[in-house]
């Protein structure tokens, strides 16, 4: 077991790698513990919480929305939860996400803590103090900043994962290699096998690497006004990649790390040959590396991203694998290389 | 014109006291500045602002609620709102309340900054970092901490307010008075009709010595831990009143605190002759010191408080005018005090 601290302006957290959600007990220490999962993961681990009020909110992106964060305030007024109260999420990003707000802005602000459920919540949603929902069309685009305080990862939930949910979090771990660390990049090229068939000291390895990595990003830039924009290498493309050809998560990030890599090559930032070893990885986990459809639909949506600052987007390329490098382009430049890169390909 | 800083562990603000709302323009550091106001305050206003986006919300207790942050939720999507664009509330508490919590959740926390066109919103609502809005029966039950980047106090715009309104401001600042300055409450006995008549620098003195207590107070215990419960003496009674007995909020936190006074005084920690200049001074402003009728109404809803904490609640009560003492005491201890109160009035 791994523990790891992480400490921001809007609170801190206690990072659990390799426990187990059989000692969930330990993290109850408030008079009222109160569960936010879904459906599946009550159907699998309810009975490790079922003396607790739990409530089960539906499933998928469509959920994921202020109808069911109010339909988690109603419940929380049935369970007369006051600010003594402490919600535990336990499921995968949705479940975090959703949670996570509807703890922060209840009573303003509830302690929380999550027991990410899939790979990608572990490494991932669960890490940062970002939380939210969509709204109307965007995603995550209502929310707040705010530490849960515990994160307990348990690499037995990962069992009952369907493989399309495991690659979902590796491409995420390969995005915290890609931009701040090459040995555990190299450490996935070795072990790729390992993490795909859930050996326990792999998954363990990789998964406390990949946190240590987002952790210390989070922490030197909380707020998300530099450095953390790193963390959105290959995403704002993803996004986009995600919503318009209708692709898992992963796999979208997946496609727009690639291109970021690409777009990084034709400015001359990064060898070609680096963007091989990219694609060699993520094909080795099954991810996909190209679109599966021609680009008009990209660019369209490229235009709607959240994060657009006044007429320019911050967009990360990297400058060589574990190195990032954020710039600030206009749409119209964005456009243009997204072009180019589609007639080359 | 006096400024004052208020550093708090969720943001800093600059109150500027005495300031004016033709000088807005100063404060509008933003590529984006955005208006959020109502109808009557854009009617008296406008002009001032009539070169800014601006969203009028309705008026009244009822739409301070999640349809209307939807609604501004909407409007951001359409000015094509981002993490660099300011919000500015211009108008009473709930403008203050509703903008802030929207500015705090959209894009996971915008800049924000309040022009607060009521005395209660200026020693009040918009000084601490509180913000939210009410569900289903509950008063500001949704919200989070987050400090506006800036305050601007203006003494011209009570000129027209109801003196209703200007009733529950005084009610916040006597109150302000009776916890933590004894100094204050004799410059109101002894400038309560300077006040009345809105005299500018009897307004000015009174408003900033209000605001210092307040401010005070939440940068020591930003996020109502401990001292800052302070600020709830009245109110506890004060908002169950309000609501089963339908007066105006200043009203009924005027009878909250004398109530709160009476049993300070019942349980041996305030003399009686304080109780009666507190009295005095609420009716020098026309303010109410007694319930309008039986208490029963008052002892359901106190069950409701949204502020319990498991079986017991925190009381504030005083020991002398300019001190308050916080106590933890269970519901039914409370209904008792509340029952021989009403007994032997």
């Amino acid at each position: 077991m791994i523990e790891r601290e992480i400490h921001a302006s809007h609170g801190s957290s206690r990072i659990i790698i390799g426990g187990s959600l059989k000692n969930l007990q330990e993290l109850l220490t408030s008079p009222l513990n109160v569960v936010i999962t879904d459906e599946t993961v009550k159907s699998h681990y309810g009975v490790v919480f079922s003396d607790l009020p739990t409530i089960a909110i539906g499933q998928g992106e469509k959920i994921k929305n202020l109808d069911t964060v109010k339909r988690i305030y109603r419940e929380f007024l049935k369970l007369e939860i006051d600010r003594s109260s402490q919600i535990i999420g336990i499921g995968g990003g949705i479940v975090c996400d959703v949670s996570g707000f509807a703890a922060s802005t209840y009573l303003r602000g509830l302690t929380f803590g999550f027991v990410p459920t899939t790979l990608l919540a572990q490494v991932d949603a669960s890490i940062g103090g970002k939380n939210g929902v969509n709204f109307q069309d965007y995603k995550n685009i209502i929310g707040v900043f705010r530490q849960p305080r515990f994160v307990l990862c348990d690499p037995e939930v990962l069992g009952t994962l369907p493989e399309k949910e495991l690659q979902c979090g590796i491409a995420e771990i390969i995005k915290h290699a890609l931009i701040k660390d090459s040995s555990l990049f190299k450490l996935l090229e070795r072990e790729w096998n390992a993490l795909l068939s859930l050996d326990k000291p792999s998954v363990e390895k990789i998964v406390s690497e990949s946190i240590r990595i987002k952790a210390e990003v989070v922490q030197a830039d909380a707020l998300e006004a530099g450095e953390r924009r790193k963390l959105n290498f290959g995403h704002t493309l993803g996004h986009a990649i995600e919503k318009e050809y209708r692709l898992p998560h992963g796999e979208a990030v997946s496609i727009g790390m690639v291109m970021a890599a690409k777009i990084s090559e034709s400015m001359g930032l990064l060898k070609g040959k680096d963007t091989e070893l990219i694609i060699n990885l993520l094909s080795k986990f099954g991810l996909p590396t190209q679109l599966p459809s021609e680009a008009g639909p990209l660019m369209k949506a490229v235009k709607k991203d959240k994060k657009r600052e006044g007429e320019k987007i911050h967009f990360v390329l990297l400058t060589e694998i574990g190195n990032a490098k954020v710039i600030k382009i206009s749409y119209p430049k964005l456009e243009e290389l997204i072009h180019d890169l589609c007639m080359h390909r």
